[in-house]
């Protein structure tokens, strides 16, 4: 049960990432976290301590051998992480003292955590609302400014708010339609249905907005998707590296995580782009070959934006040719045409030609990579062609997939609603919608869970978070 | 400078192990620690804190965004880990956001942290001295109950109070020395010299206990080296499996090392053995395969403990063949006849060929290692075998090769004053080898350093501890 008022046992957990380092923090969090630690504790009295003071000590293991010198913080409930009394070890950050400490607390009581149980305890205790305890997870996993920036303001209750005024007006809604029903023998309409229309249209739209806005929620969270692609010896890893370079880029080289698993990601100006691997996309003239081609060309249809990368001293012919190939696949996508080698040389009939066969839609820039020149004038032309809205502190971005499902069920819901007042429907048939919409928002915020949802959620948390 | 009192630049590092975790921890230390972070947080104002207290608010980037909510602990110097202002700020664990933490503080005037340096600031402000802070390194490091114990013991000054100790008694003996020199023309002698070599005598012992623990330190740091060897069949990994499934062995899984660059190591009661990769070693008739059977064994040299393990139900010809291949590199071993395979036939005979073949020295054990029968028993004659001493939370062992060092030197200086005594040299040259010796000992403190042994010993330091 999720709000169910206190847990029983108290859980403990390494909170810092695996491995060794300077020092570890083992969290401790339940209604016993004082009574258990106080056994292995030599310091300060525990049960005198000031709530978010820090002490240094020792712990010893159960034979009263010392284990490791600590710095304990206390945090009492309710004004802890978790809502109930939580204690954070500082340890050294040996692996084996780490592990001690674990066995030690857990022979004096402890259960070890399961993986986002703290939250979950936090999301019990009401500190935080489900959508919040997710947008945890998502900070831990942020990979740029603006993923971090988006789950930050989920974590402080930007959906939250949002969602709850929603909530609050369908409630008024529902109310409105429900008299009517308690009246509906007497055939009269108490809800002005021509403000009712209005406000399920409002109601309509914000939805669909939020909902809309979980394809920007994701390019922010798992970066925009870019392909690069061009004729061999065109410049793409020298292009790449040439971005890479810059001040400004970031790779991300995320612990845990092999280029077998997940794809480079690379952030530029604080935008995390996804780059997908187009190896073996190249011109030839061979029929069998152009077929694998072929294959390797759908994999472009992921890309939002595509870099094709041409070499400014090739033929005119075989750039043409090569553009045959290459556009067909690019109608929906942004697509930059980079023309490089502007250091050997002039590529403005090259520009010319692309100026006639490029789409409208399209970008042409020249650029050296070798250079460098022009690489951060086209850094920020993909930048813009990532076309993601400016996410300041306050702004409310959808960027987990079953908050998307979930607004875009309250959202059909919302709008047959809409449909049913248009077209003259009973209250009672518009007041299912209206309920099945609210349905809808409760599961993001956790007002309606069950257990399977909550196991999923927290499946994904790391242990001690 | 080591004893500079005081650093005028404010450093920054993640303490916490690298890569994504729940929560991770960025240290600060320095004069500027508070007016640094000021700058980038929203919550409480940090000149008016209380020392040792944990404050939940935000940290901001240099354009005043939000960067991630933390609880950030003050403690105010010289109440703290390396003694000046030090500022713990405990952030969500994900790269990005430690990252982006680091960089917002070296904007607003911090320094990345060197390895160690926070350690060699503890030392610098005498919050330690440099064996105490080796001593951290190795608490970092430990892999059991004993080398940590050690290591605690060292840090905690144990070795640091016994070193003080025998440097004023030394000082007191030159002082005897300088005082008969001052009046050498004189021709008399202050210093009553049966006295004063009783006093040499029992300094020569301690020193030379000392270095003589580094034996046992070093099994104690890195292992005790055992050999597992036999024939095919013999059942080798059926055991080190049962050894290992015992509920007190603990195979060692330290982050970031490999089986290509470290043996196996396994805890069992509380001590750390390390295995020796004897592959290869079998019993072969071809000369040929003998003679690269004979470069294995030499592998044998390594270990303290070697087990060997004997099929008990093969013909007795074969493992007296087999023993004159191993006995001849047992010498100086503890050797461990295992007969195993109790569960398939009587071994007695077996156990009565080895009391005839094995030397005075060697133990024969019979078990099972299928079903885990009489594994406990061996594994207790395993750590009796490795005669480490009791190491109780009092116990100075060394267990570091720089000690090491410098106790052999000091040793060899006061047996030479020692021996300068019983020969009836004059005070002067006897004073010098006094000198020498507490230089060395000062060495081991830090009283005595150069650079050059400083930046030896925090190269080994991760950063950010």
């Amino acid at each position: 049960m999720i709000y169910s008022d206190t847990y029983q046992d108290t859980i403990c957990a390494v909170a810092t990432p695996q491995g060794m380092g300077g020092i570890a923090v083992v969290r401790v969090s339940g209604p016993q976290a004082i009574d258990i630690v106080a056994h292995r504790w030599q310091g300060s009295p525990l049960q005198d301590m000031t709530s978010h003071t820090a002490h240094l000590g020792r712990v010893i293991d159960s034979q009263g051998r010392l284990l490791d010198e600590v710095v304990l913080t206390l945090y009492r409930g309710p004004h802890s992480f978790t809502g109930e009394d939580v204690i954070e070890i500082s340890c050294h950050g040996s692996v084996w003292i780490q592990q001690q400490l674990l066995a030690t607390l857990i022979d004096a009581g402890c259960r070890m955590a399961t993986g986002g149980e703290f939250t979950r305890r936090a999301v019990a205790s009401r500190r935080m609302d489900l959508s919040q305890a997710e947008a945890v997870a998502d900070i831990i996993a942020a990979q740029s400014q603006a993923s971090a920036r988006v789950a930050l303001n989920q974590m402080r209750g930007g959906l939250s708010r949002e969602l709850d005024a929603l909530r609050e007006r369908l409630l008024h809604f529902v109310a409105l339609m429900e008299l009517e029903l308690d009246f509906s023998e007497e055939d009269v309409e108490f809800a002005d249905r021509t403000k009712v229309t209005a406000l399920a249209q409002e109601i309509e739209q914000i939805i669909g907005g939020l909902a809309d806005s979980f394809q920007a929620g994701n390019a922010i969270k798992g970066g925009v998707p870019v392909a690069i692609v061009g004729q061999t010896n065109a410049g793409k890893s020298t292009l790449l590296n040439a971005l890479l370079h810059d001040d400004r880029a970031l790779v991300s080289d995320i612990h845990g995580t092999t280029r077998d698993v997940i794809e480079d990601t690379i952030t530029m100006g604080g935008t995390l782009f996804r780059l997908i691997d187009t190896a073996g996309i190249r011109h030839s003239d061979d029929v069998i070959e152009t077929m694998g081609i072929e294959r390797s060309f759908r994999k472009l249809d992921e890309a939002q934006i595509v870099l094709w990368v041409i070499d400014g001293t090739a033929p005119l012919a075989d750039i043409e040719k090569f553009s045959q190939q290459i556009l067909p696949h690019c109608q929906e996508k942004h697509l930059l045409a980079v023309v490089n080698k502007t250091d050997l040389a002039d590529v403005q009939p090259v520009e010319a030609l692309l100026g006639r066969l490029m789409p409208s839609h399209a970008d042409v820039i020249a650029i050296s990579a070798r250079d460098e020149k022009d690489v951060q004038r086209l850094q920020q032309r993909i930048i813009e062609a990532a076309a993601l809205p400016q996410v300041d502190d306050d702004t409310v971005i959808v960027t987990n997939a079953r908050h998307y499902e979930a607004l875009t069920h309250a959202h059909q819901a919302i709008s047959r609603a809409l449909n049913g007042l248009q077209s003259g429907l009973t209250g009672d048939l518009i007041s299912q919608d209206i309920r099945e919409c609210l349905y809808y928002l409760g599961t993001i915020t956790g007002q309606i869970t069950t257990d399977d949802i909550l196991g999923e959620i927290f499946a994904h948390f790391c242990i001690g978070k």
